[in-house]
């Protein structure tokens, strides 16, 4: 490992971005074997406060220097534009968006450096032993990409753009959609003054219980037996919008188990 | 504790139901260090096979014996009808339903024994340590109920029937909808031959986070964000169920956070 850390030589990396998805790569870059982070990019200077002075900044794309390769940490919508740039014409970009197709960079090389966790504003992430979901068209740029994340001290997997947005799309279901149901849950519990710790010992169990098992035979409640008069008696308990959302997930495993069992 | 565990006095019990609930009833009052089981009532004998042959077994609902208390374990639908039998006039009895109101057990002397976590066939469940909602119409009916919970082990909370009924649709949202959710993004995440670890790691640390941060801090997503591109990606991804369940999601969560932000 060591020897293949020696034979790698610097990378020069311009960061492009402000968020909480740019500060933590900054943060990581900064303490990155042999990757430089030799500039950061931002619209607004000030999103950049929280980084050590010593880091180049601006916020001018007329002003950015040359590098082996630009990241773009900035939010979805902007890819496309920013990248159509003409300073970019020639070099190697890519993004770390989870749902942005590679294409979506203007240039011809590009690819794509996405990390599959999530990164958020109260945490910092260390990225050694994380994954990263990346994408590139050039055999040389590749080889780049995976010098920079075994950098990190991460693992490196080659999953095209649909797989990406695949993924992406099922995160939304497996982790913000569930987060939803537990604060829609949390507030019906609170309502009838059930303690917390009810609800909170309930949700650890049960996804426990879904990576041990698996989510189909994990799979309980009324939908799936059947049984029609607990369900009658619980959507009497629910306002307009809970009440679609228990109808809907209710058919949807119904559906589901209909077909199989 | 064990001063109070010798003043009381045994409590027989009869227990009626073949089920998953009935079963793991049965097994935790078997070893139950001052309650007796004298007798296990089944429509269909062959559910309780499963238990030892010196337990007394019937499937008449004539051949009752006298007993303390008579504990339903038995299905929702069938609660009512069951405790209308004319032998059940003068006794206690007890139902061990999330949603069935305490009001559905016929006779007058009644209460609601109810262990407010999953009871499954794969897996036998010691009552010691864990949590019992119960609720009665009389001190001394009450007393037997919390005595039976102590000499499990665990811990019994006055829950009243709204209440339990709100923790039993509560539950619906955290465990059975959420396990739903994980079981479509696993589909999805298979379909573009994305390992199952990357899933199970976002589940996992998503829940961690819920927990740590509460569920309306940690919530994440295109929803919240109004990031409509990635929305309109996402839902080109889907099929018309996964497609519905998307909407309905992203707008409650737009909903609850549009008014709170």
């Amino acid at each position: 490992m060591q020897k293949e850390s020696l034979k790698t030589k610097p990378i020069s990396v311009v960061l492009l971005g402000g968020g909480n998805v740019a500060i933590q790569f900054a943060k990581n870059l900064l303490s990155h074997p042999f990757a430089e982070l030799v500039q950061i990019y931002a619209r607004d200077l000030s999103q950049l406060e929280v980084l050590k002075d010593e880091t180049k900044k601006t916020d001018s794309l007329d002003d950015l220097v040359s590098a082996d390769i630009y990241i773009f940490a900035i939010s979805d919508k902007s890819i496309n534009e920013v990248s159509s740039h003409p300073f970019f014409q020639d070099k190697f970009v890519v993004h770390t968006s989870g749902a942005t197709a590679v294409r979506e960079l203007v240039p011809h090389k590009n690819g794509v450096l996405y990390p599959p966790f999530s990164l958020s504003k109260e945490l910092d992430v260390r990225f050694k032993d994380q994954d990263f979901f990346i994408e590139s068209q050039s055999a040389e740029q590749l080889e780049l990409l995976q010098n920079i994340v075994e950098g990190f001290g991460a693992k490196s997997h080659l999953v095209n753009s649909e797989q990406r947005l695949s993924f992406h799309t099922a995160a939304v279901f497996v982790n913000n959609f569930t987060n939803h149901l537990y604060a829609l849950g949390m507030d019906l519990a609170k309502s009838a003054d059930i303690p917390n710790e009810f609800m909170e010992d309930l949700l650890l169990k049960g996804v426990q219980k879904s990576l041990l098992i698996g989510a189909d035979k994990a799979q309980t409640g009324p939908a799936i037996r059947g049984d029609s008069q607990t369900m009658k008696l619980h959507l009497a308990n629910l306002d307009e919008n809970k009440k679609n959302i228990y109808k809907i997930l209710s058919e949807s495993i119904q559906k589901r188990y209909d077909k199989k069992l």
